[in-house]
This record gives structure tokens, sequence and C-alpha cells, in this order.
């Protein structure tokens, strides 16, 4: 399922751009003067291989999963709050429900791998393993098992478009969670641990040290290859990372325009594109999240995000806060009138 | 009208945050990790005077007016232009129509002083004169109009709030009226024209400079004093600029809290501002625009805001797009669960 899916995906295709470019300039507007709508439109329009392409309804789908490496105190959560966590999303009580709502999305809440059972009507249970081993003293999970999850995550896409949703936002639930995703940054951009470590959720200066000093020693332990995507998820997890990385892959194979999340989604979306470069063309970024290894994952990636909301939460949140952009810039080429039909006289010739 | 707007706006009320904040801290999410979502809820409920604040739905009132300074050629389009936008307005077809919708606004258009008729229906005539004298070569209108125009703006929006609205967008149609704007702020901020002075609408190089020279000759010819906030939109106009402020004023007055949209908009609040300092508590900006005296006019109000989409259109286009997060402000704390609620574990204790 992976390798065909990684076949799948076609680069985005620019043969759109000059009719929509045309129609752009043609609008009720000074040309240009919607700024980075009009780039964003040009952008969807690439992807859905439609000149007037739609976004809406979205489609959410949060990913939870336990870490192993929770038990080296890295976080400032216990671990159980997972668990929690997915019983507050199936309620309908998190911020991402708050925010899902709000954009009129469909809600979907993956089990790939938490500890112990979940309670909640409606998650969706694909479960690969109750949580990851602890990658500071053994590999966090099996390749075989990294590929499964990212199944589990093509999987997901494959109902959220056959409910109709036209656009991806994908989140994450899993204590530790940053700290996998460091170590994950740390491989793939050869910067020093220290310098991409933050606060996660809230710990303070000495466990940071700590956070820092524990993915440090499983690097040196674990050995793990930049150019081995698969394996490094493998040997640093997670779960949810990894299902993250197939959403995407999916979505991409459907020409999905994918929204981008915070500091956990675009790693995992830095370890999708290693797996298949041309799913870069498909990812539009929601928003700079305060962890400071966010900003070195979308230099990676060449990315400059919608929103900077200073936002730490996670959950697909900060990409659901910037879809309206996404709708706005939809709703701009199909509703504006033109110059022509609206009798508007167009800009004097330069002189 | 305007003496009893004044006095009616009370300073925005800081003795509800502690229990905003107590209830923020509450929710299931780690305590800050919603960054300027949770400042902004404060700074709502300190607007409105409502520990659960509400901002839907938004009034979106536009207002148009001519600029005698048109004839000095500043603008890339010929003045006819604001007339018939106005018509574009009426039939739904702009760029702010179709923002409005997104958001559920109630979308007035006000014609304070266009050049000639308009057409379309719907359109609020309130028209204190056709269009400013041209402040190159004499002032734009006399101080009664100013204040006149200041009170067509105070009404505006006492409609919205009868109707219902909760939070208020202001936004402007007016060829040349970034001339007009740019020499407002010279006055206000003492800034050399030259480097306020923008692209507007999309003029050339040659034509900016000429833009520049005119204000400059104004300003000279003119000797506006900036101590006098209501003398200085007499001397330079424009109509549709006094009557934002009104609206400002206005809707502080009855504690609406105020979606700021680009340049000409923060000049208008800055001139407001001048008029009664309290008025500044109850402004939200809603993202920073292209033209270069924007990034000015927000120094001088201490105002950071929420997009940055390079955007350089007008009609209240940036603060309808920024509107979303305001209202994602409110239904974060209205909807979301708490840790007790969820039975969600809270933070560790630090160590």
């Amino acid at each position: 399922m992976l390798a065909d899916t990684l076949a799948a995906i076609a680069p985005v295709d620019d043969a759109l751009a000059p009719a929509v470019q045309a129609r752009l300039d043609n609008l009720t507007k000074p040309p240009g003067s919607l700024g980075r709508l009009e780039a964003l439109i040009k952008s969807l329009a690439g992807m859905s291989g439609d000149v007037s392409p739609k976004v809406s309804p979205p489609g959410v789908i949060v990913f939870a999963a336990d870490h192993g490496v929770a038990e080296e105190g890295v976080s400032a959560f216990p671990q159980e709050v997972t668990a929690q966590m997915v019983a507050n999303f199936a309620a309908g009580g998190a911020a991402i429900n708050v925010f899902a709502r709000q954009i009129g999305a469909r809600l979907e809440v993956v089990d790939v791998g938490v500890k112990g059972a979940v309670a909640g009507d409606g998650v969706v249970i694909d479960k690969v393993r109750p949580g990851t081993a602890n990658f500071a003293r053994e590999d966090a999970m099996s390749l075989a098992e990294a590929e499964r999850a990212i199944e589990v995550g093509i999987r997901a896409v494959a109902r959220s478009h056959a409910a109709g949703c036209r656009c991806l936002v994908v989140g994450e639930m899993g204590i530790a969670n940053t700290t996998a995703s460091s170590a994950l940054l740390a491989v793939l951009s050869g910067r020093p641990v220290s310098r991409l470590v933050g606060q996660g959720t809230g710990i303070d200066i000495s466990c940071l040290a700590h956070k820092a000093r524990v993915i440090e020693g499983a690097l040196a332990a674990r050995q793990p290859d930049p150019a081995r995507p698969l394996e490094l998820l493998a040997k640093l997890g997670g779960l949810e990372i990894a299902a993250m990385a197939g959403a995407y892959l999916g979505a991409a194979a459907r020409r999905m325009p994918i929204l981008v999340d915070g500091f956990i989604a675009t790693v995992a979306a830095l370890v999708a594109c290693r797996l298949q470069p041309a799913l870069r063309g498909y990812l539009i970024f929601g928003h700079r999240s305060c962890e400071p290894g966010h900003d070195v994952a979308l230099e990676l990636l060449d990315a400059e995000p919608l929103l900077d909301m200073q936002l730490r939460l996670g959950e697909g949140t900060g990409a659901a806060l910037a879809f309206p952009l996404l709708e706005a810039a939809c709703r701009m080429l199909s509703e504006m009138a033109t110059f022509d039909s609206a009798g508007v006289a167009g800009a004097a010739p330069e002189s």
C-alpha cells in the first residue's frame, strides 16, 4: 500500500496557473492586491487540477499514540493524558473539536497506538501497538510496524476522501511527542539537539536540559541514518508521526491540498517528503509555532506559514485556524465580479 | 453628537481579566498554549464587559467618498471608479462582499461623499458633500463638514448595533484616499512624506514620486496642526476617513470590539484616538498591509496585527479575513471542556 501510494503522487500541475492568473487579474480589485490569497489560489489549482478549486468541507484527522520515551520524564504531563485526551476528543471538548466545528470539518480521531484502551464513541481503533518502546533504550518499533503505522494514515485519508472532504488537516496527540519529533529533526537537519528542543506543553528549564540529554544519548545509541526515512521512524517513533506522514502521502495521491499544523506535523511532513519529494507541492503551512525546532523544519521545507499566533498546542489547531484563509481564496476566485461584469473601469495605462 | 460620543467612551475594563484567566487555565490544554487567542479573549472581555464575550454576528460598514486631490493624477484608477465600486458593493461582487458573506456579517455601504449619484439598491445615502475639494489647492472641507462626516459614522454604527452586531469591521472606498491618508500620517507622525507613501492600488515609481511631491506641497500650503485632529480632517480629508473615525468612536461608546483594517483604516483610527485616547483599548488590528506608511501608523498605536497576507486592497478585507480568529477565541472559551469536566490530568507540579 505504501509503495503504491508513493507511486501515485504526481507533481503538482502548473499548467492551470495562467488561466487562474488571467481570472484573478480580471476580478474587481487592483491586480495583485489580495497578496497571499492570490498565491494560495494558484497553488490550490495546481494541487487539485481544478481552475476553480474548492476546499470545503475540510477533513480533520487526529492521530493519537503513546511514546515509551515518556518514562524518561521529558513531559509536563503524565502519559495517561494521551488516552484521557482521546476521550475528550470523542466527547467534543478539546480545542480541535471547537475549531473543527467552526470550519465545518469532518473530524476523525484515530488510535494508532495509545497505551491501554481508549474510551469514547467514534474513535477509530487502528492500533499498530500499544505505544512505542522507549527509544532512549531500544528502537521505538520495528520497520514493519512503522510501515503499518504509515498505512493507518493512508487508510484514514481514504475515509475522509470518500466522505467528500476536499482539503486535509492532520493533528496529533501523544505525550512526549515533541521529544520524538526533536530527535527526528536533529537527524534530518544535522543541527544540535540543544537548538531544537523546546518547552513542549510547558516543561521548565531544568527539564528542558534533561530532554536534550535524553535525545542526545538516544541518537548516539540508535545511530539513525537520515537517508533512510522509514528506518528513522522505526528507531525514534512515533506511531502517530508515521500515521501523519502516511496521511499526507495518501492525500497527495488523491490531489487533496494539505494544511500542515505545527512542529510535530511539520516534522512528519519532512519525513514524508524524504519518502516522496513530490509531496511538497501539496503542502500549505498553517502557522508558525513557539517550538524552536519548528523554524528549522519550516526552513528545510522552504515554507512560510500563514499564521503566527504563538500557539504550542498541536492537535491540528493551528492548521484549522488557518483554514478560513484557504476558503476565502476559493471564494475570491469563484464569487467576485469581474471588471466587465460589474462595469468597473480598470487601471489607467501606465504613463 | 460627537461630543456626547467622546464622553461616552469608558476605558476598557480590566476587572474581568482574572476570571477569564482562571477559566483559560482550566481548559483542556497546557496553560498559555493557545497564545494570541488567549490574549485576544482577555481583550474582548475587557472591551465588552462580558466574561464570555461574543463577536458574532459581525457588522461590516464600508464608507465611500471621493477626493478632490484625485485630479492631481495620484491614483492608478480614474475617479469614477469610486461610484462604480459602490455599485459593485451593492450588487455583491466586490472582495468585501465575498468575505463578509463568509463570516456571516451584516454589510452596510454608506455614501458619505461620492461625487455624483451612486447606483444600486441598499446603499445608505448620507452624503455630506459630493467629494472633498482638492487639498493641494484648498482645504478639503470645512470644520462643520468634517464633524458631520464623523457623525455619519456614529449613526452607521448605531444601525449595526441595533441590528445585533457584536463586533465592528470598517472599510472604505475612495480613489486617491491613500494620498489623503499619507498626508494625515505625515502630520501625525512627523515623518517625511517620502517614507510614508506607497503604491496604493498600483501606481508606478514616477507617479509615486509625484504623489509625494503633491502631498509635500499641500502640507506646506495648508499648515495643518497635529494637535487639532478635527481641523486636520477638514484640511486634508477625506469624508470616508472622518466617517471611519466616527464609526470607531461610536462602537467604543457601545463597548463593541473593533477590528481595524489596513493603512487607511489605521490612519483613521490614529486620528480618532487623538480625539479620544480611551478608544485605543477597543481596537484589534486585523492585518499588516503592504503600504509602507502602515507600519508607521501601527507603531504609533503600539499595535501588532493578527495577519500578514500582503494585502493592499482596503474595503475592510483584511479585517474581515482576520475575524475568524476572534470567533475562534470566543468559541475556545465557551465551548472547550475543563480538566475537571473531561477527567483529564493537569500538568505535573514543577520539580
